[in-house]
């Protein structure tokens, strides 16, 4: 059983991906830290201690960074998520959790030290909290034992960019965080849209979760509702991307995706902002921007149909 | 038949490019412009010189820009195209052909001006001389029929950049001048390392070529030695890319090719510049840095037997 550490915004994919999480034998949530991004801090942190009263678990949640490293709140995702960022389910006044009381990169700190080489963490939004943990505290990266990232897009399989045509939302959020993150001596394995949006939870299998999943799975259908109107509107697709779950997916089962090694670094300003580029081994060419930083692993392929079945499995009763 | 200008830094490839160009009765070659490049202006021009005198071609050669818009020199590559740029074949001495007097933008604006409607402006260098055109004289955008250029890397089929992970060589050595050629309103075509690196000229054909392509098959056959040379150690590759032939071969026949449309802008400055990057139409998110441009052209597919055909066919006797 693998200790985990979920870093999220909390957002209608973070809270499928949380569901999916709580779920799984393999994988013990030990804290949750939240981050800003599909809404602002305040927002995305009553909805993480909503969905610890509606999913039950007992982990800790802090309230992580409302400002990325820059120090600047940057745009949220209400077309995307709703306005309560949680696809506008009612959300009761009365919360029954309580944030502890640390920030979120100390929380973050504090666990990591106290289960040294135990912790995963799972972090599916900007790298804003994991940078400023890395920042206090440098040791952290060889105490943990892994790092695994839904974010950004590599121009695999064809899948580019979702909020510029290179860039994808929670690396272009904060890209000097990421590219902290994705350049410290910490194995990091990016989960990005390459492989996310090859995962799609349609109409059915949605339905199939409304009418088989239980309580928890009838909540994934209910949060789903606007996000998939999203998708039907901009993508014409009848469905939703897994993105977040995916992250999840990863921490249970490597084995589902296909890995490429190399440095990775992320661009920071200009046209290109948030672009994640990793360099290939044995390129070419010479590139002392990427050839002093430690590899890290960018999933390039996934086995849709397995990682499917792992996730509605873990909900079909 | 179609008017075109060659605009070259010869170059390996570009010699290549240049001989089947003359070959090809569609085309009609009425001037040829040098920029820095493959090597300094000095030795890409005394390359054209030479060529002009070996190919027997009666197109005038206008020594273009020595330095990138910015001003600066830039690095060559030696290591690629030898130390006299053409593959070390023997250059003689005495070059029969003299330069024609103008700069090479000026020419190219002159030579335009003559044929309105009528030229083809195919670029197979850095994209100084089109930016230095067009600054001088914009009208000439709607006057040409249309660019082709051999530059630039879209991630498409794998193929990422030559010269850093994601930039390729000519559009890296001035990309604020390929910024301005891609988002001027005239029609580009850009044939890029998403199709350049498909088709491989190899060894038996390369011998095909000296056997069975007459004078100028031979000439092909000996200015590729070096070249291959390279590609066989950093390509593990027994052949030579085509690259600048393939700016030919869309001139000749567009319907080798499989084309995307959508505006294009070039990365200038920090690690990704040269990059380049084309917004697809129906993208979900705005992007005003591409919006307000013209849609251009980018090849992504190419049907590799038929254009190895036009090319081969072109010498044989
Ligand atoms: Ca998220
Ligand atoms: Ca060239």
């Amino acid at each position: 059983m693998r200790k985990v550490i979920f870093d999220t915004d909390p957002g209608v994919d973070d809270a499928m991906a949380l569901a999916f999480l709580t779920r799984r034998p393999e994988l013990e949530l030990i804290g949750v830290t939240t981050v800003l991004g599909n809404a602002d801090i305040e927002t995305v942190t009553r909805n993480a201690l909503f969905l610890k009263d509606r999913l039950g678990f007992e982990a800790p949640v802090a309230q992580g960074s409302g400002v990325t490293l820059l120090g600047k709140h940057g745009s949220h995702a209400k077309h995307v998520h709703g306005q309560n960022a949680l696809g506008d389910v009612p959300i009761p006044d009365l919360i029954h959790s309580r944030p502890d009381g640390r920030r979120g990169h100390r929380m973050m700190i504090d666990l990591i030290r106290a289960n040294p080489g135990e912790v995963t963490i799972i972090a599916v939004g900007r790298m804003t909290n994991l940078a400023r943990a890395l920042d206090k505290d440098a040791e952290i990266a060889r105490l943990v034992q892994g790092v695994v990232v839904m974010g950004g897009a590599f121009g695999t399989s064809g899948h580019t960019g979702n909020v510029s045509p290179v860039a994808e939302a929670n690396i272009a959020g904060d890209p000097e965080a990421a590219d902290a993150v994705f350049t410290a001596h910490w194995p990091v394995t990016i989960v990005g849209l390459d492989v996310t949006q090859e995962v799609v939870l349609d109409v059915a299998l949605l339905e199939r979760l409304r009418d088989h999943g239980g309580e928890q799975g009838r909540f994934l259908y209910e949060v789903s509702r606007s996000y998939l109107g999203f998708h039907q509107k901009t993508r014409k697709l009848d469905g939703v991307f897994a993105h977040d779950s995916l992250a999840v997916a990863y921490a249970v089962d490597p084995s589902l995706f296909t890995t490429r090694q190399g440095p990775v670094r992320v661009i920071c300003g200009g046209l290109a902002s948030g672009q994640t580029i990793q360099k290939m081994e044995r390129a070419p060419y010479p590139s002392t921007a990427w050839d002093p930083h430690p590899a890290q692993s960018v999933c390039i392929r996934v086995d849709v149909p397995r990682v499917l079945e792992l996730f509605t499995g873990s909900f079909l009763q």
